[in-house]
């Protein structure tokens, strides 16, 4: 059989997640692969483990030829760019779970990549104990992958599950959440969508050869969700999730956005609660497919780390199959999208930029709609941003630009005006 | 980046799979993948294909030097085996989707992919269009896979939700599993748990590098599952599966069985329906992961087949990592069950037999006990599996010789006897 490359580790970061590593490698012998030193910022901490492990000096992990792995685990994503392609160009294999950093760099990294031959992985990066990067990469040929929708942001999944589940309103489930460590203290990456969307670029990468920065992709979090929304989804058998969607068009381009979602009772993702993860893929032949699996947490992205320092022994890479191997698909703007707004005052709600509206609440105490609106006017204006205003997409919300067409003619033929 | 075999593939089989195999490459012009001959037994029959493509003669595949992969899908394992190791030995790559011979002939396999170099895979073979072969493969590492527990076999599941959701009892159950295609006119190997033990075998060589025949595993099928089972079950807010199931016991020996098992409502494989697959692996720190799909059906298992043929472009092969790169695990029978009989006549009931008795029901239509009872007596005896008597596990059914000897030793204390 093959023989497995002898792996030294020089590590970056010693937080949470590093310290897990720390202690899954004690507690996993078989995978024979050595720790040697860890860089740290703070020397003067207190850590659970010997002090000669510890150094402050970058070089001395990057320039030390003995060490053929990096991992990275570090918070700041500048740094841990740096970090990255300084121990690619140095030949080394590079272990990271930075989505912030793989999401601004993917392009930078993908020629890194091509240029060294050496491999670059982070599946933790995405849904930690969930193997999805892989599977993309590995399973799911282009041609067949009809859709992926997908929960990969814990924190706002535990606050989501803590309004519906327990009625707290959103502040109190974020305190929650921030006291059992599910969210960050200064929250609004988590919140506000920034980390759900910078995992899903490169999810679209695997999934669909996309590569599109998270500026490119629609998205918000889940700050403007308030008890009234909960009430209506409660009303109407459903769940508030926020999802990330990709979705393959008529016309070959891809449909993708991150965005609070109304989602069936038994939908896959209604079964996803709490600091869990899930992703449902449905594809040409094999029909649905549902992952589920924490998200977060040391262990969980300690667990994902080691997998990955695992296939290093392999040898393995990324092929980025859809990107070079396949026709890459392109982002659409052409879809209309069926959303629910709810909202204090209605003069705030532009009504012309819907293509139609179907249901008008004005009358509980939180009034709201369902409209269909073009993708392309979500994009350019703020106004469902702002304020007390909260859009919440529809089950099934992807309406393609050809249908609206149909349906138009044909709502005209009804008129006698065509 | 890397270059990519061009395939050309000898197709065995042209039954529900091999035409749903034939109509996914045509659709999946990426993967650039020509399909050269089909070998068929019938040529009589009419097929939605050229007629050139078909022959009779097997050697017309296995001795042409331009086919360079075989694809295996036809019900014979007999055949099937001779088929797959003369393409081994001719230098062929070789795609199979028969769980009833790769479990029978599992060591000649192992030992023939050694021998040639080529590449055997089979994923379709087990929960078809879950990938859980590739991922029990490469991504849990063995020191950390606690369990993996899984719904294997399509029909069943769907006679049990029938019986279930709609009160049929088990033979309306089968025959509209037969209308609808999910059990076969002749469904003993689906019924009676010979198809699940199969797919058993080779998951757990995957998952723990443990090599066992199918008869070196205890296993049973639903055939004696009751209405007045499937009532206690609901009545305690349960429901009853065939489970497979694998456990690592504190000895390091690994516990596995196929036996219809009482699942608790919240429990994942209660979210797992119809002719649906599920996998629930725990493992040391990524802590539960679940996977779900389509286990059955000619384009689940068509599209299952359709990957293995793509990860042959890039030269995947199985490597076993379990059995040869760590040391694999072995079976064991130092263990306890805890089970629910159910009984017409208590007299063939040996009360002997069990280590304690919890729960005795004598009253209702249907007796039934709960018992603890040693796995041996359970392999060396079959009483459970005869006449009008129903053998289905408890949740969480597995309870360590230890643990019983502690149990024992307290007992005694207890009764001042030591």
């Amino acid at each position: 059989m093959e023989t497995h490359k002898q792996l030294t580790i020089g590590l970056f970061g010693f937080g949470v997640v590093g310290e897990g590593l720390y202690k899954v490698l004690q507690q996993t012998p078989s995978l024979k692969a050595e720790l040697k030193k860890v860089c740290i910022r703070h020397p003067e901490k207190k850590r659970n483990a010997p002090a000669e492990l510890f150094t402050t000096s970058k070089e001395e992990l990057l320039e030390d030829p003995s060490i053929n792995v990096i991992v990275e685990v570090i918070d700041d994503a500048d740094a841990a760019f740096t970090i990255v392609s300084t121990a690619l160009r140095n030949g080394k294999d590079v272990v990271s779970a930075s989505k912030k950093m793989i999401a601004e760099h993917l392009e930078a990294l993908l020629q890194l990549q091509q240029e060294t031959g050496r491999s670059l992985l982070y599946e933790s990066a995405a849904c930690a104990s969930i193997p999805v990067i892989r599977n993309l990469e590995e399973y799911y040929d282009n041609d067949l992958l009809h859709s992926i929708k997908a929960i990969v942001n814990g924190s706002t999944n535990f606050i989501l599950t803590k309004m519906f589940e327990e009625g707290l309103d959103f502040k109190q489930a974020l305190i929650l959440a921030q006291q059992l460590g599910f969210a960050e203290s200064n929250p609004k990456l988590d919140v506000e969508g920034y980390d759900a969307v910078n995992k899903w670029t490169f999810l679209l990468t695997h999934a669909y050869g996309i590569k599109a920065a998270p500026e490119e992709i629609l998205f918000n979090g889940i700050q403007n969700i308030q008890a009234g929304d909960a009430a209506v989804a409660r009303a109407r058998n459903q769940q508030i999730k926020l999802v990330a969607q990709a979705q393959k068009l008529q016309d070959g381009k891809v449909a993708a956005f991150v965005l609070p979602q109304f989602v069936n009772h038994d939908d896959h993702l209604a079964f996803v609660k709490n600091e869990y993860n899930g992703v449902v893929i449905e594809s040409g032949f094999a029909d649905k497919q549902f992952f589920y699996g924490k998200g977060a947490g040391s262990f969980p992205t300690a667990s994902a780390v080691l997998s990955d320092i695992s296939a290093l022994r392999y040898q393995y890479k990324y092929e980025y199959k859809k990107l070079y191997h396949h026709t890459p698909h392109e982002l659409s703007n052409d879809l209309y999208l069926r959303v629910y707004v709810s909202f204090d005052n209605l003069d705030l709600i532009p009504r012309d930029q819907f293509a139609w509206i179907e249901e008008w609440h004005a009358q509980e105490e939180r009034k709201y709609l369902v409209g269909v609106i073009a993708f392309g006017e979500l994009k350019k204006n703020n106004w469902w941003r702002e304020g007390n205003t909260s859009l919440i997409l529809t089950p099934n919300p992807v309406i393609e630009d050809v249908e609206i067409r149909k349906l138009k003619k044909r709502s005209l033929e009804l008129a006698g005006l065509v």
